[in-house]
């Protein structure tokens, strides 16, 4: 019997991973992986070029052998016929951007500039443009710029203003010799389209645009370098798609490098997060979905555009078009706990773990699942990589406090589970006390999948239910999805997205729901959790920044 | 030839070490341990009876065979002979106390009584008295008792009278019997020399007594329990010795359990920390000794009596004649670097360790010494057992702050360190701001002699020079030295335990100077310290309380 699948692709750091979902049963059938030939470059370019610190470079070739390894090997799987897939998607890291000549190509594979760092393209978390980034945000303070307020109050230094600032300053030739700057999510699906087409989520929540209001004026752009009065239109573009938009469809080239047919429907690209929303069947406000992993990433639909100070952004049509999509982020979560085991648990842990046969994180969750809630009379601040949401500040620190001679390494790490439960009730309350109510809690990523200690803790301590993707994938799902709305229901997938995420989103049949007796634990330590975030991270005490400059100086 | 010699004894937690010191080369030359017999009893007493939580008692018994074991080695070891003996002294943990008959047979070798905990010899950590020493510092801070500010405002659970309380308490029958309640220290000296001669040290550090005041009045010990009123004159003593006095002579018993000849003589029993200050030749104020272990003491002398917030004592006569003992502690230290290795450093350090043949507190200082000061980035509060002196409150608890992705178990470690350094220069300041000067500090104790690191942080943080005691037993060539005086010049010993100090007391050839650029940095962090000592210590924040009294609920 004849089948009908779209193909979603989600691009990440190290590698990229099709998916081949089913559109009859809402399941994926097959899936394949290819980790980047060249990997993140953060010391040499592939000629021997060495990099200055904090550089992350990648080699948009790979994105491209991505594409030709995984959708051959997906039909392969599923023996699955090129003419039953019906649309195809991508979705990305962002800001992850790349200069380009007049016909697309980039400028790090062409032989003049391929020793020219600034040339290649550069990872979401390239951090080199931190100088720039707080050139444009004192610029922007100074001017009284209004769209600074849509990001929290601080552009990071991972975006594109910043990002094609430092090209500008360190090699201006390169500047100079691109035809524009693009996100490699739109790069990549327009290797697949032939056509440029660039979403509303990576210019929303990176590139400083707005749909009523377009990118910052000129007169901004000048201010922070005469050479940029005119970026918007010199180099980026003003042609903008919602989410959930048809890019095109399949080009011959595309065709021949993927195995599909030509004339095969492509959406408009999207951002690893924020395309999870659908694979969920969240399609209202009010659910907030927190895609868990080394750190978290919130997003939130609204249905009017509300400012919401120390937020990442908000943007309309940026996650489902029609909405404002917001988004928040917990810069540490996962990593804690890999700080932890890596750092802070004894010898005698990780031999009780391999004689029972068990991963070290399992071990800490399951003696950690033996305390109660205030049992182990810890408090942490879990700002191990500084403060993304709410606070907005790379220079705040980690903190512990309760530490008594008895304290023991599963309680530490508990500790800090609940820190980023408390970090998450601190976002979602903003978002409340700016009129956007929160009333459940989704969540995906390995973290949520993997850790039942840790959502129970979180329904607990937010006092809210919490459900969880069903699927293990949900960005690559997602973007299937959004494949599936490109073809349209005429061929057998969607009309829009909101159909897609009723028939194909879901979540696990368990739920976690809030505790009473835990959540009255957890209210009092939440309000000494607060109590300490406003005191550290509020001008009560900078006791934090003031040691980090120390330690600057004391590296000089 | 003929030698004069001395023996010191020092009775610890765990065991009792005797020391033969020659009197003219001012040399120990032979040391023994035993290690006792019962141990600390803290589950159940000798005939199996169980114990309750927070219990610690000692066998009387195996003090005696402290003295036959050790004494008798010493001589051998040394090929010395009992008639070159001249003196002997013993210094004890405190407060560690028993009752006793008429006789001065302790109670619990009675066949009556020896079934019945609270007969038994409680010793100094001995903390199931909290109940009575809460009750006694609210009935003294209601009837605004003076005594409690030479105390700190606080009297702990570990001294006598909360603990004979308990025995009035608990088991009025062993307080019946009881003809009086007397130290360890002075009950195995009363062994010695067939009188009781209790010392000033523990009797004003412990009992509460004051040279010119005397004991707290009946008034306020009725105000504790009607059956107290007359416990000074009923089950104490009012004749108590100046440290440096003589207590009389070895009686013939004594003779044949030790060894020695009947007639030696034998000095007041002292404090195992108040009993160094001799030993490392300091006789007049301005000099602070540390005795550094697990807790650190500190021991500084005045020519008058100053009242001292938060510091734990201050007695006349109590640690040398003639000048006032100030006595204050921080409760841990070398417990926070033994917690820190027993539960935050991870295998590959322990495997390094090995693999160099290093211990595993070695490593972690050279990588430790291998940062600048501030380069951590860290800042730690040394409270994971609670504040000693200057907050006096058992219930504050460990704070660290700072933490990054990249922060390590070294990083921890020196700021621990640092941490007890900078407790230590709160404790300085109260007394120099007390109007008590501190010119010059004095280590003893494992810590100060093997940790250079540790010693120069605490030059530099204080802005101190640090002289290092030249001996690795002090407290018990402290002991030795008070024996020679007792003996007197005439029998080859000292008139005075000035005069043994200048004649035996040493330190090492190299002390710890302050570096300045160290100590710049180290005053820029102690502000911040100083700022969370207060903000967490005295009432800011109460947070570390009121966690703890939420991790006692949670553990019923």
């Amino acid at each position: 019997m004849r089948k009908t699948y779209s193909i979603g692709l989600d691009f990440g750091t190290q590698s990229g991973r099709a998916v081949l979902l089913d559109l009859e049963s809402g399941e994926i059938v097959a899936q394949a992986v290819h980790v980047y030939p060249h990997g993140v470059m953060d010391e040499a370019l592939p000629d021997g070029t060495r990099l200055p610190p904090d550089w992350a470079l990648e080699h948009p070739a790979d994105y491209l052998a991505v594409l030709s390894e995984t959708i051959p090997a997906v039909l392969k799987k599923a023996g699955a016929d090129p003419s039953e897939v019906i649309g195809l998607s991508i979705d990305f890291t962002a800001c992850t951007m790349l200069p380009v000549d007049a016909q697309g190509t980039p400028l790090c594979l062409k032989p003049e500039f391929e020793h020219v760092p600034n040339a290649w393209l550069k990872l979401w978390k390239h951090h080199a443009a931190q100088a720039q980034a707080n050139r444009l945000n004192a610029v922007a303070e100074a001017r009284g710029e209004t769209f600074l307020s849509r990001y929290g109050g601080k552009i990071s230094s991972e975006w594109m203003i910043p990002k094609i600032m430092q090209v500008l300053e360190e090699s201006p030739e390169v500047y100079e010799a691109a035809d524009r700057f693009m996100e490699a999510a739109d790069w990549v699906t327009m290797q697949l389209t032939g056509r440029e087409t660039r979403n509303s989520c990576t210019a929303g929540y990176k590139a400083l645009w707005h749909k009523r209001e377009g990118y910052p004026s000129p007169g901004f752009f000048r201010a922070l370098d005469p050479r940029l009065e005119h970026v918007a239109d010199e180099k980026l573009s003003r042609d903008i798609y919602p989410q959930g938009a048809k890019a095109g469809e399949l080009t011959e080239e595309a065709a021949r490098r993927t195995g599909l047919l030509p004339g095969t429907a492509v959406a408009v690209a999207n951002v690893d997060a924020h395309v999870a929303i659908p694979a969920v069947g969240i399609t209202e406000p009010g659910k907030v979905l927190m895609i868990m992993g080394t750190s978290t990433c919130h997003i939130l639909l609204g249905r009017e555009e509300k400012l919401v100070p120390g937020m990442c952004g908000v943007v309309e049509d940026g996650v489902l078009p029609g909405y404002f999509g917001y988004e928040a982020g917990q810069s540490c979560v996962g990593d804690h706990f890999e700080w932890c085991v890596k750092n802070c648990v004894p010898p005698a842990y990780f031999e009780e773990a391999e004689s029972r046969g068990m991963d070290i994180h399992a071990l800490l969750t399951e003696k950690a699942s033996r305390l109660a809630p205030g049992e182990s009379g810890l408090l942490a601040l879990d700002w191990w990589n500084g403060n993304r949401s709410v606070l907005v500040d790379v220079d705040l620190t980690g903190m512990i406090l309760g530490m008594t001679l008895q304290t023991k390494a599963e309680e530490i790490y508990r500790a800090l589970i609940e820190a980023t439960a408390f970090g998450t009730r601190i976002i979602l309350e903003n978002f409340e006390q700016s009129g956007i109510p929160v009333r459940q809690l989704y969540a995906c990523g390995g973290i949520a999948k993997k850790n039942p200690l840790m959502m129970q803790i979180y329904a607990d301590v937010t006092g809210k239910e919490i459900f969880i993707a069903k699927s293990d994938q949900a960005p690559a799902l997602g973007s299937a999805m959004f494949g599936a709305v490109a073809a349209g229901k005429d061929r057998g997938g969607f009309d829009t997205i909101f159909e897609a995420a009723k028939a194909i989103g879901k979540v696990e049949a368990r739920s976690y729901r809030p505790d009473a007796a835990a959540g009255a634990v957890y209210d009092r330590l939440y309000t000494e959790f607060k109590t300490l975030h406003n005191y550290f991270g509020r001008g009560g005490n900078d006791v934090m920044k003031r040691l980090k400059a120390m330690k600057a100086e004391a590296r000089g």
